[in-house]
């Protein structure tokens, strides 16, 4: 019997994701030539599939990289000259802020503990900052930055570029993908799907900095400069011989969630952690740990263990109905729960999950 | 029936392939975290193996990256301060020296005509190069460089750092890793394997060169600069989430690899690539394109046609055996062939495609 997975990524596949793999053998995807019309229809699909479930403008771009820690580096390159700002309140969002310095650029960052969530209001943005850089969701922590705040943040700082990380969130939040610069994903996370695919999403206002600053000798990188991204982008190529199979299964799996709409998606996920944090609450050896109701994530559930050991707990959970919960994060390891609520687990599962923790 | 890809890259898949990937689904490796022992147990399993393939020495780092552009770029940034030499001639090895320069180097090179190559005796390195850049086999044009010269250039220029592009002939040259400084490849072509995966082979004179960079403010990148990926090796983890099922699948292929035995692919090879040479000469229209004997590409054969179009006869071998040839590389379209002489296609495969080609 397999496994299921509620760790935060890599994740539990989703259902269709190795009949897609299957069915790309099939068609042999892994010989194609990444200048067929083959692939170029392949690009193609994935760039319409994402759109719509994401409501990606048509103006944007959709490039893909290795991963999301390659799309940090990327974004830096090419739209920071000298001032990123970045919004810390987890190992995720700091290893973003950390790759701002590591490319000599001036990183500032606005820091909160560990567990703790950012509204808007008390956000101070320094003047010089080129790059606002949000977490919709601190995969560490299980701390979310609600849409609405994230808009406002944009709204207030018209001049600046403002990029959401939704490593392991998309497509649950329903971010204005009009009124945002650039969002970006992995899609070992909430995708369900085997890692080693990195998916960027930018406005035009990115390429135009980009070009500003290659203009002006700034160093934007070499195959995966947003401009030259971008050109090959336009006749939905890539400059090097990317991963054509995953390309294709993302198309695929996002085609299936379009199928069944991400409005049903979003609610089933806002009913999956309404349980799962009803139940940490009511548990008498868990507690949630995110305090504030409005900085909970919706697809990382953090717990407090309490009295027990959470890696006995994790253990005896996986004897009993073979599901794999993750372990807290670095430091938190020995007293955390964290339980991926992604589109890939269904309610039924979740209750089994509930059921088992229940009986440890 | 499925076709057969001759294609010098992505190519035909090696013939176990599809069943690893049936084998990692069915391991849920899609799902397993690349910090556990696991995953550990999979990256030593295939630096192992590749090792053994490749007589890499024990002292080498083995890392992965998405791709052999992403290598090129890495490589550039982690070991030249200020001047890099790149012998070029082709479009692969004109785009290593043009990454250069986009990384604000200064890049110098020594350049020969499409379809010629390179011997020790002609090179003049410049004094301040700090990198030497050959590419063992042009994709482009099938011109091999004979390990014996790149292991005299390097004999030759202690001093300096050697990397070979191998894109399109690992593991067929007998390089002697000892001596050279790094080698890289990425998995579509030789290897057989779908893209998604570059291999960057370091020694520990590469590390020495990027530590001594980063000591004097130089910028080496990110999650991707060899410091961070070298520690991460260490403990046979990688900075980011990597393509698991990939690095996986490569282990599984080096081991089918170490058993056929890598002196017996290497022969056959050699067998292949004569049997294809041989009959170009003798056809009435075609044409052996790399004149000189020694500079033939082993693993990528490029043929000259003559009086018939190129594309027709790719059209009508494909209708007649289902075996896809390569076209001639940008201007070469219309004139040239380029078969692909990997190890995953054998010499009655190769004795098919002859037979249909002359059928034409």
């Amino acid at each position: 019997m397999k496994k299921v997975f509620f760790t935060p990524g890599p994740a539990e596949l989703f259902p269709t994701v190795e009949q897609h793999y299957k069915d790309a053998f099939d068609q042999q995807l892994g010989s194609i030539s990444h200048r067929s019309q083959r692939f170029r229809d392949i690009y193609k699909h994935t760039s319409e599939q994402l759109k719509t479930l994401m409501n990606i403008p048509e103006s944007s771009g959709i490039f893909f990289t290795s991963s999301a820690n390659e799309i940090w580096e990327r974004i830096l390159q090419n739209t920071v000259e000298h001032e990123s700002f970045h919004l810390v309140n987890g190992s995720f969002s700091k290893k973003f802020y950390d790759f701002s310095s590591e490319l000599h650029k001036y990183a500032h960052k606005f820091e909160k503990p560990f567990g703790e969530g950012f509204d808007y209001s008390e956000i101070i943005v320094p003047e010089y900052a080129e790059l606002i850089c949000t977490t919709a969701n601190e995969t560490a922590s299980g701390v979310q930055m609600r849409p609405s705040e994230i808009h406002k943040t944009k709204r207030g700082n018209k001049d600046k570029l403002v990029c959401v990380d939704t490593v392991s969130s998309a497509p649950y939040p329903d971010l204005d993908m009009a009124l945002i610069d650039s969002a970006f994903f992995s899609v070992q996370k909430s995708f369900g799907m085997p890692a080693g695919l990195g998916v960027w999403i930018a406005a035009p206002s990115l390429l135009e900095k980009a070009e500003r600053m290659k203009t002006h000798e700034g160093n934007v990188g070499t195959y995966h400069s947003l401009p030259t991204l971008w050109k090959n982008f336009e006749k939905f190529e890539t400059p090097e011989t990317p991963n054509v199979m995953a390309i294709y299964v993302l198309g695929k799996v996002a085609e299936d969630m379009n199928k069944i709409g991400i409005d049903v998606i979003r609610k089933e996920t806002e009913k999956k952690a309404k349980v799962l944090y009803d139940f940490a609450e009511k548990c008498d050896f868990l507690d949630i740990f995110v305090k504030n109701p409005d900085h909970r994530s919706q697809t990382v559930i953090v717990i407090d263990v309490k009295e027990k050991n959470a890696a006995d707990i994790i253990k005896k959970v996986q004897a009993d109905v073979n599901m794999v919960i993750g372990s807290g994060y670095g430091d938190f390891k020995a007293t955390q729960l964290r339980i991926a609520n992604f589109a890939a687990v269904n309610m039924e599962q979740v209750e089994t999950l509930i059921e088992a923790i229940k009986r440890v």
